[in-house]
């Protein structure tokens, strides 16, 4: 088959899925709902960070979808906690896309404003090229995977609006080169917040939490 | 656009990667070069695990194709060692495919029988999705990503001809429930070896690399 044919099919699914995500951003909008795309590799503890994050979020309501591949060990969990989670299985596909994100929006009761927090599927590659009506996109990476990824995996961390370092509490036992990691993630992200936190002790999620707040406008 | 369309653009690639990933199989076999299509997610330890492995050949000949989507990190390290490594950068595609791994071989003097380790792109979803000319699979997974991996990201642990469980080291200060990442991958992939090993430490990596002999026919 032809380039020129490949090119063109994701060049019409890109272009399909902005325009979606436009309208999702804007129903958020008007329901005071501050949605979160919340990006990072398989085992980077997404779902342990947005339970610390939810923690301390301090009577700011919390809405959360949780997209896995297949699954939804995750949704049992946060809803045990009484967080009102919502599954989507992509059963093979690698990201979230807006129109799985306007489908699953339209089937949640938003009884009141808050913060949507939306886990993508884990992988540091495609979520971060694909729009799903966000306002703002959350990496979170960890220690324990090395301080290079910023240079090996360059588009997540430039389309990142906050970083989340995780598994600080792991730094005694393994080599993490902090400034590399720093210098790689401000020659592609000027002045992006990280935050270190540690999903297993609790530390640094008030901050997190504080800041989202505050871009919230809540 | 239409689904159909899609669907139709998504299978005529399938088929044209398979059909050069079985010229790629015949010319390594024709070579004496036995292929390994190297799978993980990022940070994951596939470029230190790699360095293990080939410690431990003992005579049999290594040859490295590294792909990434960005940077020659892994490169410049593996040469330094004195071992025969070839870059592939995608520049944003998520996986490594046959047209790219055909190119690379036919680029590379193969001056005596060996192994030749492909290190797919960081991202334990779609590099599962394709053959790249392969003779096996090897999955690399680490303690630090949590116990549940099977259950999120099955294809990559079906597919996989042999599953290396690094980071043991970490073991002590993390949880990490064997049992049930032992059952999860038992109902994937009925008896596929796992091996326990540590890159920091090089613990297990003699019996790896014995079982990659005997898998080559060296």
């Amino acid at each position: 088959m032809h380039d020129v044919l490949k090119v063109n099919v994701m060049e019409n699914i890109h272009a399909e899925n902005d325009h979606i995500a436009e309208h999702v951003n804007e129903d958020m909008t008007e329901l005071g709902i501050f949605a979160i795309n919340v990006m990072g590799a398989p085992g980077i503890g997404k779902t342990t960070t947005l339970k610390q994050i939810i923690k301390n979020l301090k009577g700011l309501k919390p809405y959360v979808i949780e997209g896995d591949i297949e699954s939804d060990i995750d949704t049992v969990d946060l809803r045990s906690l009484g967080i009102d989670t919502f599954q989507i299985n992509t059963f093979g596909a690698c990201h979230l896309d807006a129109p799985l994100i306007h489908n699953a929006v339209r089937n949640i009761q938003f009884k009141e404003k808050g913060v949507l927090f939306i886990e993508n599927i884990g992988n540091l590659v495609c979520p971060a090229e694909f729009s799903i009506g966000e306002h703002i996109r959350m990496l979170i990476v960890s220690v324990t995977d090395g301080s290079d990824k910023p240079y090996k995996y360059p588009l997540a961390f430039e389309k990142a609006d906050v970083i989340i370092l995780n598994k600080v509490d792991l730094m005694p036992f393994i080599d993490f080169d902090e400034e590399f990691f720093m210098k790689g993630v401000r020659a592609l992200n000027g002045d992006v917040p990280v935050f270190k936190v540690s999903g297993k002790t609790g530390e640094g999620f008030d901050a997190v939490a504080e800041w989202i707040r505050i871009k919230s406008g809540n």
